[in-house]
């Protein structure tokens, strides 16, 4: 929206002569034009997203180039924002550190990212939860982001419910954190258990371990959906980063 | 298999001159014709199943009119066996009782039942677990069918894994049981998670219990099949009858 | 976890020869027994759930006749806490009003409560976004039950996405909001275009609206799980109930 | 169907004794059985389907090997027809390039193309819009089969409705297109939002970008055959030739 | 957009001195505020449409009752544009009678309709093709909403793919239509034949006709979806009225 | 096409002045503008479909009124022929019988029938076997579509692959057929058995008869897709009717 | 069966003193012993199965090794068999071919075959149609097979039902077929149309042709299945082998 | 459960003022705190599991790299553990091998082992049925981890319902087994077959094998799930080591 004291300057400004009526008329017609998407706040979200809510720009780096990559990175590092790039191969993270020398590549996550500092720390912790060892990728691309994202995270992995002791013996960690994701395959049943145990909101990420029956995430997938605790919900397979990011949202409120 | 005493006593009396030739021939021959089936032992094993394994005949009610149950009934009961009709409605019952005036009803199972006395105990007790009140009409089926094919029965209900604090607290009951049937809707989680928690041999049902994206049972039939506790398997939505017959197999051994 | 000065005072009182030995040999031991789930801390979390986050018991209405929802009301009232009962029919609200006379009930929202106070505020608004006059009974569902949970809520109805006009006009009140919840059927966009406006947290539900391609909402939670906006997470279709625990939890943290 | 004065001027030389009774006959049933099918008209139509609609013979590359693709070109071109190779891998257009050297590639878009000048031009703009920048080889695929048959073409990438603003900052370009191709992936929700904003006809074409529950371009197809603005067609997944097909029909009407 | 000449006479008022300082803030502000989407031409689209290209506001009547169709056709008919219920019962036609007495049921094509001459005619005409009988509910839905929208309309039933002649029978009738529907359901393989014998552009409706594994239109969908013939677009299944729709509007370029 | 001789003639009587060119003329652009379609041979194939390979114009009652049926009914009476009306409900019957007297109905196969004789008998019989009491319906819709069609039938039901006896009991009968239609549900796992055991062509049907993961009779469709055994090829779930239309073209030959 | 004329000589010899008691008792039992499956007649059908059906003994090529697949030929040979591999690589043949010399590779339809003339020849042509080029190698592998099972082959091929005028130019060849198979992918449609335009048995092979929505054969099976003509049945995607088996039976009836 | 002797020990030495007051209450507070899950006996059943069930410790290849696998597999030997890895590349038995020299390597089943004859023997023999050659490798995962698992194992091989002599040749041997395990592929078929010859209890498993409409595995799967013999239930598609678990569970009882 056009600036209030914009428009009684200019007001006065015209009242007064310092302002010719046409150039009073052009400049107000010129602001109007120009004004429904630029002044909507729209872009300012874009903008200030970071600062309130932990989200950057992120850089989707599944098909695309290692040079596509690097260029955009040093983009965005140039405008003095924090740098996070998921799905990462190695050869991307090699074209990155050419024009980003201090940025760092965390192997299995597949993420490469350099903090600028602007964003704001969470209010509690986010604590990651994955069922299984082949879950890790996709529970580290969560919990990286999350810390790119200026959250405390606490990871408790390989606590799949077909050895609940362990999940079990960490009912203070899982009752400490402020937001939870639970990364899950196969059947996706952890987020039914671990919504039991805690009154936190749980954010389910299925993913796509498993074979036959697990289609690929299907099996985990529907599974989360139809997780029998309530204050549970899920995004897509695999979207680790997806997870964090409304995981930061919630833990910066 | 033709009897070997019988082919050695046939050809002795044909032998001893007691047996003229073409008698001894059509005996034979009419012996060979109707044996390949009637004598291959297939047969045998429906005549002995029941005494054997606890598995009886069964009458699958659904798409039967009451009459053709009715009529059904009669025969088996008078042939000295024990009834048993699945997915029965009231009405079934009514036309049942006028033939087999001391059969009795199971509501909540939609079961019909006579004991006749023929199957041998089981060897210990088969526990069915349900998740929640929704799943009842299936883990009655499935307790009522164990039953019915003398195995005494344990039901544990209500011990969804979003109250895991309830299933715990029957962990020595789960213990006990020689063989486990675990009935679920929604997203099927509890097998996984009782598979952990015992040694004896689980047998899932997922039900169609569940709305939107339960997809009439299929999340949970997935989530069972990608259980990750070793020792679980797997029978069709809502078939609270065909896990009793393979628990009751089980429980014969 | 038993009580720290309990067991002291135990210890105590067999020190200063107040308790015989066995008696607190067995009065530790029975402790023990019962302890591991009744005081895990488990099943507080139940009793404290309501107080902390908003959720209160719920009565999942469909599939239970009247006379076991009005028996559960009556329960539930009797303890002294607030009633909710979704995918109640009219019926059941007849059934309910006998026992608890003061209940009420909205029919679009097939919901009936009776608020008994003990569930403090939320901290912010939770708005409810529909797209289509169909989607209302599920948004309804979640506003309720927002409302229940003691968040104060706005409803922004018939914002679907081909008439943006609508919706960008509500951007003050979108951006006020401190959790959002999308309710959309058919092609389930609305939630990547809110999500691109706001830096609040986003629960979108799919509902069953539609025909032919919609497949009962496969098509609105397929396009919700992959929605281009970060910051979304998807709940089971037609779930309003569930996406309302979810926001509430958010909005008490 | 056979030429009436073809026919007349047989039969007046068979009057006048010009021709022999048999040569008429012969020439007649030679006609006759040749008739059906080369003279329903229906050749015709592929005969004159370039001049009339901007569709010239298209050569569908995928499946086929390099030498086939150039020897169909080289016969393509012989007959002095524009060339259009869809699907093409950069080693095709070496081979064809050999036979047709001033044919051109375009990479992204994986067209071979050499305009032969036989089209019409189009009566308005046909404006291809993108979601990501991952659609952009399908989008451009569109953009390039549009162009080669006499459209012009205005490109408006990179307005995913996450993003509104940039897609309502070109709304004057969205109203002025006479056609409108919507290229996008993941939840395919730009074609609603476009057919909201224009009275052009919308061909819409989901693209299999995504990952998880996108399930190849499943979720973007069903959004797209939801979509909630009427004036919206669909056609297959990744298909951004058959999407300028039509939208050239249209343009040549 | 603000009209210009208004903001001029309010500067020259403001310069005048006919107009306080305040009261010329105030109104430009008051204007600023309500402009952004008011003004956007958004609405003037949804104003004009009808105007433009013969797509009238619309009543899907399925999922509502018909006092609450007979409510909003009352609005519609007494702002003087033409009443188009689709999806519409018998009962809701009694109810829309007693409030707009001229209006005309379609009782086949379940659609109610008034036509108030506002809408142009379309250039052309519009031919709707049927395979076989059962379609023809969603071809009249379409037919009628053709003509509703102003477009002469060519109905070609019974024309399914088994029996070719009589499709060929009236291939003048398909070369003569400026926009083809093309309705069909089980294989959907019409779209395809009609879209090799015609230079127009084809809309093709898969419909929920057929048994088994048409699964309830699935079948018919994918075929159209992977017609063989460039030029044809799909629209959901049973979706006459959308299909209509697109060709009008196509047929009003 | 048009009659060589025809030709000859008219062309002589030119030559000879039997007829002046104005009316040969005439004559022979009548015949061409009528023939392509009528002339083509296709509507001699359904005139004359009959009398060679035993399928008879059939009317599928499924989805149109009684009285719709009794018109369609009397018609085909009256030119003579056999009358065959599929999935026909008992009204239907009864308003058919009205205007067919002594046409007859089969209640479980839900046929009317009234045969011509028109149809000449089958080389060999068709053998109908089913898997279960549930698949009567189909099998004998199958039946005795073949039985109309002057083929002999043997049916052999209630062979399911679970107790094998009976059906290798049958192999006699199986060997002796020409044709063998296989109607089964469930897994669908007949026709593999039976096609391992004959040398005759097998017609599978699938029967939407199950529960749960038999989605309808999709497992049952699978299974006969996958069959292991060659020679055996599928039609549409519950298409009893196609299968013994199939069945006797074949035993036509 | 055992023949009776050796179980009387047997028993004569026994009446006669020429054989020892013990010694026909033991031959009775052994061959008694030895019957049930090698003479129950099911052995004896693969034995003469190529004799009488023409369907040879096949290797499935896929999945199995070059050495493999050369030892099982040798087998097959060494018994003066017909040779037939499908799905066979090049390498598979040069395998082959240092084995048995003589045997030929048809590299498009990926099939090794070597005929040992003892089938004798089918009754009438087997006519294999394909809509597109990308369809022949599963049409060619449905032709070859046919050929090496002594079928005379007509192949009809590109003439998808885009363009009618290519098919309807071969109607005497399809009605001079006395089988017909039908190889398409895509949308699936050709078999409806062909079956509209003979008498013949159709056997309608889906091919794993096409991309997107075709869902690697989903949909061109999909649509066979719903054809809308009678006599059509379908096998599994991508099978010519098992269609040119059925092919092969009807044409050898 | 903290042991009894023990409380009692330690109230004793407080009484006899051997122990403290503090260091009584924090041995048994101490001991509370860890108690809950480490002794709760969940531990206990991994530790027992072996010894009782015939269930090792297992070590899931895929997905893990060579040295990973060496590294786990170091650790279970090391505390005299049997070894089973299951989906193992010939490089992770290359990797194993030096660092456990006296493994075993089962190329077709991709399974390394070495017992450590901890295990007892298994009541009765395990029979394992595989229906084709391509399904060996699953059958033969399911084989050796029975073996492993310290049972007799009787393979059959080859046994597909499409030669149903081969399978009732080995009727003895199907009778005379505890537990059977079948394998197969394609229509899944052989599970219903075994299971209405046999008494013992049947777990399937359904494999990848096939092609087209067998969708990975999925056709096998849902015919599986359908059988129409009670007793059978079925694992994971592919899941060899899971159908071994299972039976070796129930060969233990």
């Amino acid at each position: 929206m056009m600036n209030p004291n914009e428009v009684r300057d200019l007001l006065e400004r015209l009242q007064r002569g310092d302002l010719p009526l046409e150039a009073a008329h052009e400049a107000l017609m010129r602001r109007l034009r120009a004004q429904p998407f630029e002044d909507l706040g729209f872009a300012r979200v874009d903008h200030q997203r970071a600062a309130r809510t932990g989200v950057p720009e992120v850089v989707f780096g599944q098909g695309k180039t290692s040079s596509e990559i690097a260029a955009i990175s040093r983009q965005i590092v140039g405008r003095g924002h924090t740098l996070l790039v998921t799905r990462a191969a190695p050869e991307a993270f090699e074209a990155v550190r050419e024009v980003v020398p201090d940025a760092s590549y965390h192997e299995r996550a597949r993420v490469i990212e350099r903090r600028a500092g602007e964003i704001p720390a969470g209010a509690g912790t986010i604590l990651v939860a994955a069922a299984g060892t082949s879950d890790l990728p996709v529970a580290e691309e969560a919990a990286i982001t999350a810390e790119v994202m200026s959250n405390p995270v606490d990871r408790l992995y390989d606590v799949g419910v077909a050895g609940l002791h362990r999940l079990l013996a960490a009912r203070d960690r899982l009752q400490a954190a402020r937001v939870i994701i639970v990364v899950a395959g196969m059947e996706g049943a952890l987020p039914s258990v671990v919504g039991g145990l805690v009154a936190a909101p749980v954010v389910a990420v299925p993913t796509s371990v498993g074979y036959g029956a697990s289609f690929g995430g299907l099996a985990a997938l529907l599974g989360m959906l139809n997780a029998c605790a309530p204050g549970v919900a899920v995004v897509n397979i695999d979207n680790g980063f997806g997870a964090a990011c409304l995981a930061s949202v919630i833990n910066h409120l």
